[in-house]
Formats: structure tokens, C-alpha cells, sequence
């Protein structure tokens, strides 16, 4: 008999050689029908193998990330079998599962193009294929047989592979008629698979190498159910109407230019208001509690670097030194601030009285990206942190902690962010070895991150091992309106700066002490954040934030000097209002105005001038009646207070 | 008998040979006493000379750079004058006359030290020397003469002069008993000398080459009366304790660091928040006049430098580009922010009903400049740009830059400059040949600067030949408290980016055109204006800019809460003020904060409490008396909206 530990702490005996699927039955049948695969002892292993030592185990199904990449893996296979039957002698690379959700495979049609209607029929295949519930079953192999076999299906890419392999560790998967050569794991049968969708071609180079040959990538996800497929068909649909690089093209915040340089953001004038308005409004909150703001260069002198440490670690991979005509210095832009602030804090002697001093900056950084790399505003060249650097005494780590929390809450409820988990990063439990600082030091601010979270009443997840080797922190898993997961708000103990640049105080018994350090940015950064607060609210910013609060619609030419006067009313009291003075007809006017998501339209006409009035429009609900310009200025300076996320 | 051409426009005959003094004391014998030389057909020579053909005549006196720069000329002869007779055998290098006043001689003393007594000894000699009144006689000499002359007096800097001198072009000049090779002018005799100050001692190359002997160096100024070298030596003191490098310090405005790098400031706290309420205060007045705020990377590919032309000026002189590692791009730290806004012109297309676009940032870029010429912050490596580039049609630059005028005399008038000219600068009368753009177009703009510093009443001074070649400008010269001029707010209008960069509007003929460009900047840069302004008003800011207005001092520990209480309230209505809560004696704490210029200090004990009322004192003033919080917000108040300088 064999002791099996189950998540919740639960230990149950079982027979040596008993495999998860019977586990899962002995508990319920029902149960027994949704497991993919498990995890044993920290390894994911098909449901079917047999368990022979004492361990942990996790069933998995299709609520677990591990379960659903299981199930896109055996999807490849699936669509391998299904191009096997379709195109004979077509050969095969590698089909994993995509860490963002279903898979690929690289295949060889030898020069055949693959039509959008051939892939209609491939998901046919693949669901005809799937409802014959074959098992996928696992065979290990000898090397030997293992080349016989794609020698005589005359593979190469296969070959290639099995090449790379030890003798005694390789093993092939079965399912109906297709064999694979695959470590594993799958799921228990292809009639796990209810719904096919094959999304997307393209060309991938045999190994990621230009000089191989080209192979033909098919990507395709999966789902248990019909529905599911159908909703994530919906958030694709969804999400491509939200691409900020869309929304910021059609609302005028943003561009690049290939003669500035790729991934480099030129912000336009609608665009940069948007994110002055975001930074005032943040450097205010920082102010009232406490920030003090400086302002450092966009370079600095190889040396600082060194010091930091950024230079040996990223010197080779990043924007290469910037050298003088004459005295051959070297510069480099600047990668973090934190260096910079370092600095500033050896600018004058401290004591612990001043402590903690908050340094905050908007720091324009630069860090090198592959052209490939880059994506909109979330993967840049240059971009602006919303950073700041904490200098404290150990003992006012966890004040400092509960400060930043409720600021990085503010800022996510100011912004309409409801919905999120605090990821705390701890050290290994083993191995403490690789960690700077000392023991004393590094309890003490786990205790206080630990802490801070649990008072706060943050959903908090623990991760052990996954703090930096130089302090542990805390991550804000922000989920946006179409459920997918942002990583915003990093709040990071760090004691190798401090170390490294040799700061001190001088503490109540008047001998030098080294301070701590906390790194925090509640956006993280400018661009990115954006970037997702589009997505966010797909463009429709809360009215506090949005660039052209209410728009002005002249009925014609004859109420542009009303509309003025109402439009200079509102900038008395800082409404945004523009003027569309075109002489276009009113309801192109307005349609164009919902377009751009102004929130607030006034039709002006006759009835409005001859009343001293307007007629009010929300954007996506229409007609809201006709009031006073005071009745209108105070409704939108209601809603600009609430700060309520636009609807 | 030449006639002579007198500034004002006014035509003399006068016999051929006659000498600029006899001139002078043909107009009066007052006049002649005061002149130190003339500028002939605008060439400056002795008054003793004579005047051979017809021609143009300015008396020099004091009053004139020129007069200046000849008498202490003059002095530096004077000076080595009294060196020889002290230093027998003191060999002579060259002895200007210096462009910011005063001069210089480098002699070779053998390796002797000049001490700080022997420095006054040599002030004495000199004023003994001058009050021999002996004049300053003018001889040409043969080169041979010259050579045969300085060999026996054994001096081979002069040996060495003459070797690259042309026979027939030779002069000495003879003051008592010391003659020198010199080409002149000088004042007419010694006596002109009143007043003399031996200013400093440094070492000099020899021809500025390091490899040749380090000769002396000795400054010295003079001027015709003791009163104004009393003036003098009173400014330069008064200067020296308004340094912006000193009192950045003392103020914790800002500092820098060799790690981070010279000639990169790093903004202080208090140095930081004034930046940026001076920003904020400048962004608020452009958003009023219709600017579009836009922010663009520090960075920019090479290839948008070479479209721009910069590239191919500066680059070899600049900061060297920047390589990627992987795909061998080059960027360049951004010299000006202009390059970036034409592409921000050209994201969408721009009709003749969109113009004027005026595109404003607050755009840091950076310059290399050699180690020796880095100067606080009025010369540094990285500076900030209150930039703006006007996109407009020709008919339109007379509006904008009449704009532009307001709004560069609205800063000046806020900050308390209130000593101003206006200096502009057009084409080159004869040469056109050199200036891209139209005839037609450069006739407009010239036009609408003359007209719209007229319409404004700006005293305006019109200097041809200075415009640039691709516009003319208007620069604002400014004087500060001390009378020195400072070069602030240029606007420069430009046909050459707009035709490099292929910038077009559509026009109301529906054909392209060209757009004029303006570049301006009421500031300059904010480095550069925050010196000039700590300066100006040395360290003691306008009330509204100010970084810590109101400094609380409780009397002892036991007011501290009641201080706190005051403090809660003044900051609720935006007045800024700190406690001075150390456990210090009253009297301290108000000669610290006198000392650090804060306009307000709040003395609050016993009495003050009790009552609820506040102690008020103004720097540099004293006792203003007892008054309510309220009374005291209002006084604070009324002084902010007013933005009347500090007194």
C-alpha cells in the first residue's frame, strides 16, 4: 500500500500501481469524468499511469492551467491525426500547447498551401476524430525502434528529434491511428474534446533557424464544451475591437514613426493630456502622503551601473554605451531610476529621524527590445515609470508597506480596477543561500508584507521561492474587464542596492545603519498601464480622465456663436468642451461624436439658444433631456468627483 | 578736406591729417578729456591718429564697449609696465583685454610666485605709473628692427609673435618707459587709469598648449574713477553670494553627481517642485492660448537627424549614437525637440482650417559639452526645453508671433524682469543668396516681426545679417538685478525644417503648401532660467514659487501640536508650510529660516494659542504683528495672486 496526500492535507492508502483515473473513481464518478491528467508529487502525468510510491497528488481538469494545457497538447495530436488522414505523407516537427492558451504544430506539406476552407475541413476532421473517443495511450521504446519507425514513415524532422534522445527515455503516443513520438502527458481520450476552432497559419523556420526550412505553423484551440468555445470566440472578437493600438489610432492618443524609431511613442495631444491628467493625479496622492519628488537625467556615467550591478547583468543585451567626442566617457540611458535616487539620498547625511524619505519621480527609462518583440504600448523601448524609491529603517518596513497598499487601492479604484489577487513572493524554504540580507532583516519584511496584505484584507496567494534574491515583494494581478490577468502595482523590498551603493543613516545610538529600500509603481508604467486601461474600458475613460469630455453640436452655422459661449461657460470651470462647427447634418454629428466616445453631446438649435439650454446626449444611451448649463455643469462635476468608471 | 560723417548723421569738413582728438576738442574740451580712442569706418584706432580720407566717426568714450575694451588694453600695458620696473627681466607673452572686462598679461617670471602682497605692491606701481600721465606712442617698425629689438631684450614669446608677422605690418607702442610690440589702439596717455584692481593669479600655456612653458597669468580691471571700481567690486561680490551654484546648495535646490555624470543636474526636492510649478504655471498659460500639449522619446533614430540636418552639423561634436545589439540601429540622444514634432505633423494629414497647430513639451534633450566649459547650470550636458513649434500658414505669423510676444511678457512680468529689449534679427542686406525660403515669404515674416514688436511698444533693437539662414528671430535680452544681460524667450521662425521634413496642409485652393514653422521658448530651457533667476532675485523667490512659503516655529515642544494645527489648515488651502519642531531655542530657529529665505515664519507660543492666532514675521523684515490664521491665509493669498516679486 501506498500513501496518498491530497491538496487539502488529506492522506488515503491505496494499492501500489493504482493510477489517478482510479483515484478519481473511487471518489466519484462524476469527477472521474472531468480529469485530464494529474499532478504527482509535482509532475504532470497522464491520468492512466500507475502510481507506485507514496506522494502528493492534484487531479487535474479543466479548471486548472496544467489540465488545459494537457488537453491543448492532445489537440495537436488530434489535428496531426486529421492531417495524416487528409494529407498523406505530410511530416511533422513540434505541436505544443501555447502558454496563452491552445497550440500549434509546425508541419511539412511539402510547398502546399493550406486555403482558409481547407481548414474548415481539417476542424470537421479533427471533431469527426474526437467523437471516436480513442484513448491516447503511452508506450515506451527503444531507441532503436523509435528510428525504425520514422525511417520507415519517413519523418526527418522526427529523426532529428530522437537524435537529441537518450536510449531508455523516449516514449510514443497513440491515439486511433496516428502515432507520435511525445514525452507526455495526455489526456485520457480524444472524446475529452468537444469543440475545435483552427484559428491561424503561418510560415515558423524548422528550430527557429532561418537557414532550415520553412514548415507551416496551424494554431488551434479547444474546449470541453461548445459554449466555451463560443465565449472565447466572443472575448477574441471582444478583444480585437478593444486593441489599444486600434483605440489609440482612432482616439488620437498616440502614434509611432519608423524615422523616430520602432517602439518608440509619440503621444499626441489628446493622448499626452490623458496621461498628464493620470500623472497629476497620482503625484497629488503621492504628495499627500508624503512623496517628495526629484528629477534625474535620462543617462548616467557607466560607473553608476556598475555599482547598481545593471551593467554586468544587462550591459552586452541593452542599448549600447553612448561615448564623448572627447574626454571618452561612456553613458548609458538609463534602464531604472533607482540608481539615479540612490544618489540623491548620498547628497546629504542622514539621520533616523529623517527616515522614511520617499523619493518620487515620472522617469522616462530605455530599455532594448528585438523589433520582434514589440507590441503597442506594452512592450516599448522607452517608457515612463510612475516610479518611486522608499529609504526606511527596518522597523518602518510595514507602515511603509500599508501606505503604498492603500495608494496602489486608490489608484485601482479611481481607475475602475475591481477585480484582483495580491501575489506575495517569499524566499525558497530550502535553500537560503542565494538571498542578501540578513536573516533577521529578511523575516522581519516578509512578516510585514504578510501582514500589511492580511490587514488589508487582500485575496492573497503565497509564493514561495519567487522573491528576488534581494528582498521579497508583493504583485497585483489586476483582472480587466475581459478577464485576462495585467500584473500592475509591484511593490519590492530590496537590500543589495543599498549595499551596493553604501548608504547610511546615523541611528538613535549614533553609529551608521543601512537603510531599506522599497521600489513601488502603481501603474508600473505609463505606456503599459494605458495600454491596458484602454483595453479596460475599451476606449470609454471615466469622465475625470477622459480627453474631450463633452462635445458641442451646432445644429448649423447659425448656433456656433450659442455654442461658444456655452462651450467658454463649461472651460471657466474646467469642462473639457470642444466645438464640431463642420457644416455637416446633425446626425452625422452625432454619430461621429459616439465614435469617438465623447461621454457627453449638446445639440443646440433654436429651442436650446431662444431658452438659454441645452440638450443633453450620453454617449451609447442617448437622450437625456434638456436642462440649464448650471443643471449640465454640475452633473458632470458630480460624475468628475465620484470618479465612477464610464458606463 | 575729407568730410566727416558723425552718427547722428551729421557732416564735418575737417583738414586731411586731422586726429579723432582734434575732432573732439573742436566740439568741446569736455568731450576730449573723456575720449579714449574712435572708430573710424568702423575700424577702432588711437584718437592721436590721423584721419586721412573721408569717412564715418564715433568718439569712444566709457560709455562704449570699444572705449572699454581700450583702456584696458592700455592697462595691461600699464601692468607690464610696472612689472618690468618691479621684475627686471620679466619676459612678456600676449596681454588682452577680456570680452566681460578687464584683461590680462602672461608672463614668464622665471618660476617666481607672485604673492598676494606683492600683487597690492603692483597695484601701487601701476597707479604711481599712471599718474605720470605719459601717452601711448604709436610707431611702426621694420621686422628687422622688431626681431633686433626683443633679442637684446632677450624675450622669445615676442621673438616668436613677430616670427609670424609680415614685414611692413608691424607696430610698437611706448608708454614712460616701456615699450611694447602691440598693434593697438590705445587711450590716449596713462592718466585715463584711475582706479586699479589686481583681480587673481593663475597659470597659462604658452599659446594654450600644454606642452609648451606654463606662463603666469594676472587679471586685473581699472576704471577712470575709484567710485565705479567701488561698484564694480561691490557687484562682483554681490554675485558671488547670489552664485546659483552656491545657494542651489544652501537651498537644497539641486546637485550633481560624478557617478551619475557632470553637467547632469540632479533637481533636489525643493529644487523639483519648483521646476515644476513653474512648468505647470507656463503649461497653464499655453493651454489658455491654445497650444496642444505632446510628449516624444529622448532618443531618435539617426536617420530622423540626417532629415533634419543635425546630424550632419553636429554630429561628429555630439554625443556618440547609441547601437543596438541585435539589428544595428543607431539612435542619437535628442538635441531638440523639433525633429520629433514634424513627425507629430506629419501622423495625419493637415488642412489650411487646422492651422495654426502649436505643438508644446517639456522636452529634455542633451547636448555634449567639454568638461571645462560645464558651468552649473546655466551650461550643462541635459537640459529641459519649455519648447513649442508653431505650425502655421504665412498669412498667419504675424498673429502668432504678436501671441507669442504676450506670452513671453507674461512669464517676464510674473517673475519680476521688467528690464528688457528686444533684439531683432534679420537678413543680411546685400548677401540674400544665402537664406532658403521665398523672397516673398522671408518680406512677410520680417515684416510681421518689425510689426508686431512695434504694436507691443517693445524697445527693439534691428540687427541685419544675424537671422539665421532659414528665418529671422526675435531675441528678448534681459538684465537681472545686477545689470547683467541675459538672452531669454527667442522666437525663430524657419523655412528649412518644414522643406526637410516635406511638411504639407492642404489649402483652400485644395493644392499642398508648406507650413511656416515658429520655434519658441519663453524660458530657454528651465536649468538655464533658474539660474538666471536664483540670481536675479538671489534665492529669495516670488512668493507664489517659492518652495516652502510659511515655516512654523512653536516655541518649545510643547506648541508643537497647536503648530501642527495651524500647518493642517494652511495646507488645506494650498499654502505650503513646514514645522521647525527640533527641540532648537526660538532664536535659532528664526535665524535658520531667515537664512534660508523663507518669506513667512509663524512664532507660536503661549500667547498664540491661546488667543488662536499667529505670530507673523517676513524675511529680511521682522514683526509684521499678531493676526488670525484667516488673516494670515488672506495676506498669503493676496500675495500669490498678485505674483509680485519677492522684496
Amino acid at each position: 500500500m501506498i500513501n496518498i496526500t491530497f491538496p487539502d492535507g488529506v492522506v488515503r492508502q491505496y494499492e501500489q500501481g493504482i493510477t489517478a483515473m482510479d483515484i478519481a473513481k473511487s471518489i466519484s464518478e462524476g469527477l472521474a469524468r472531468k480529469v485530464l491528467a494529474a499532478k504527482v508529487n509535482g509532475q504532470v502525468i497522464d491520468a492512466s499511469r500507475p502510481i507506485t510510491q507514496d506522494g502528493t497528488i492534484q487531479l487535474l481538469t479543466w479548471t486548472d492551467a496544467d489540465g488545459k494545457a494537457t488537453m491543448w497538447h492532445s489537440s495537436a495530436h488530434l489535428m496531426a491525426e486529421a492531417l495524416e488522414s487528409l494529407y498523406p505523407g505530410v511530416k511533422f516537427g513540434y505541436g505544443p500547447p501555447l502558454e496563452n492558451g491552445g497550440f500549434y504544430y509546425d508541419v511539412d506539406l511539402d510547398g502546399r498551401q493550406i486555403s482558409e476552407e481547407e481548414l474548415r475541413r481539417l476542424e470537421v476532421k479533427m471533431q469527426e476524430l474526437a467523437k471516436q473517443n480513442n484513448p491516447y495511450i503511452r508506450r515506451e521504446v527503444p531507441k532503436a525502434e523509435a528510428i525504425r519507425y520514422f525511417t520507415e514513415k519517413n519523418d526527418p524532422y522526427k529523426l532529428e528529434i530522437i537524435d537529441r534522445l537518450e536510449d531508455g527515455n523516449i516514449s510514443f503516443y497513440t491515439q486511433g491511428g496516428f502515432t507520435d513520438l511525445c514525452r507526455g502527458p495526455h489526456i485520457p481520450s480524444t472524446g475529452f474534446i468537444k469543440a475545435v476552432k483552427l484559428t491561424n497559419i503561418a510560415g515558423a523556420y524548422w528550430l527557429g533557424n532561418e537557414k532550415n526550412k520553412m514548415l507551416t505553423r496551424i494554431y488551434g484551440v479547444t474546449f470541453p464544451s461548445q459554449k466555451e468555445l463560443d465565449e472565447h470566440l466572443a472575448l477574441i472578437e471582444e478583444a480585437k475591437k478593444r486593441d489599444h493600438r486600434k483605440l489609440g489610432k482612432e482616439l488620437d492618443l498616440f502614434a509611432f514613426s519608423e524615422k523616430v524609431g520602432l517602439g518608440l511613442p509619440l503621444w499626441l495631444p489628446k493622448g499626452a493630456m490623458l496621461r498628464e491628467r493620470l500623472q497629476n493625479f497620482l503625484q497629488k496622492a503621492q504628495i499627500e502622503s508624503g512623496y517628495l519628488p526629484v528629477i534625474t537625467p535620462h543617462i548616467g556615467n557607466k560607473a553608476l551601473y556598475v555599482t547598481s550591478g545593471h551593467y554586468e547583468k544587462y550591459g552586452k543585451d541593452s542599448f549600447q554605451a553612448i561615448h564623448t567626442p572627447e574626454e571618452g566617457e561612456e553613458f548609458m540611458l538609463k534602464p531604472m531610476n533607482c540608481p539615479h535616487h540612490c544618489e540623491i539620498y548620498k547628497t546629504s547625511p542622514r539621520s533616523y529621524k529623517d527616515l522614511p524619505i520617499r523619493f518620487a519621480e515620472f522617469g522616462t527609462v530605455y530599455r532594448y527590445e528585438q523589433h520582434g518583440e514589440l507590441h503597442g504600448l506594452t512592450r516599448v523601448r522607452g517608457f515612463t515609470q510612475d516610479d518611486a524609491h522608499l529609504f526606511c529603517r527596518p522597523d518602518q518596513v510595514k507602515e511603509e508597506f500599508i501606505k503604498v497598499i492603500d495608494l496602489v487601492l486608490y489608484v485601482f479604484g479611481s481607475l475602475g480596477f475591481e477585480n484582483y489577487t495580491a501575489q506575495i513572493s517569499l524566499r525558497d524554504k530550502e535553500n537560503r543561500s542565494k538571498y542578501i540580507g540578513s536573516e533577521e532583516n529578511w523575516n522581519l519584511a516578509e512578516q510585514a508584507i504578510i501582514e500589511s496584505a492580511a490587514e488589508k484584507g487582500l485575496n492573497t496567494v503565497v509564493e514561495y521561492g519567487e522573491a528576488a534574491f534581494y528582498g521579497p515583494k508583493l504583485d497585483f494581478m489586476v483582472k480587466d474587464a475581459l478577464g485576462r490577468k495585467w500584473q500592475l502595482g509591484t511593490i519590492q523590498v530590496d537590500y543589495n542596492l543599498p549595499e551596493r551603493f553604501e548608504l547610511e543613516y546615523v541611528g538613535a545610538d549614533n553609529k551608521p545603519h543601512r537603510p531599506v529600500m522599497i521600489h513601488r509603481a502603481p501603474f508600473g508604467s505609463m505606456e503599459r498601464f494605458i495600454a491596458v486601461l484602454i483595453e479596460h474600458c475599451a476606449g470609454k475613460f471615466p469622465l475625470w480622465l477622459t480627453p474631450t469630455q463633452v462635445k458641442l453640436l451646432p445644429i448649423s452655422d447659425k448656433f456656433v456663436p450659442y455654442a461658444e459661449k456655452v462651450a467658454a461657460l463649461l472651460k471657466k470651470v474646467e469642462i473639457r468642451a470642444e466645438i464640431d462647427d463642420r457644416g455637416e447634418k446633425i446626425g452625422k454629428k452625432i454619430r461621429e461624436a459616439e465614435l469617438a466616445k465623447i461621454p457627453y453631446m449638446l445639440v443646440i438649435g433654436e429651442k436650446e439658444e431662444a431658452e438659454e439650454k441645452v440638450a443633453v446626449r450620453r454617449q451609447a444611451k442617448g437622450d437625456l433631456g434638456t436642462m440649464s448649463v448650471e443643471a449640465f455643469t454640475k452633473l458632470v462635476q458630480d460624475e468628475v468627483i465620484s470618479r465612477k468608471p464610464f458606463e
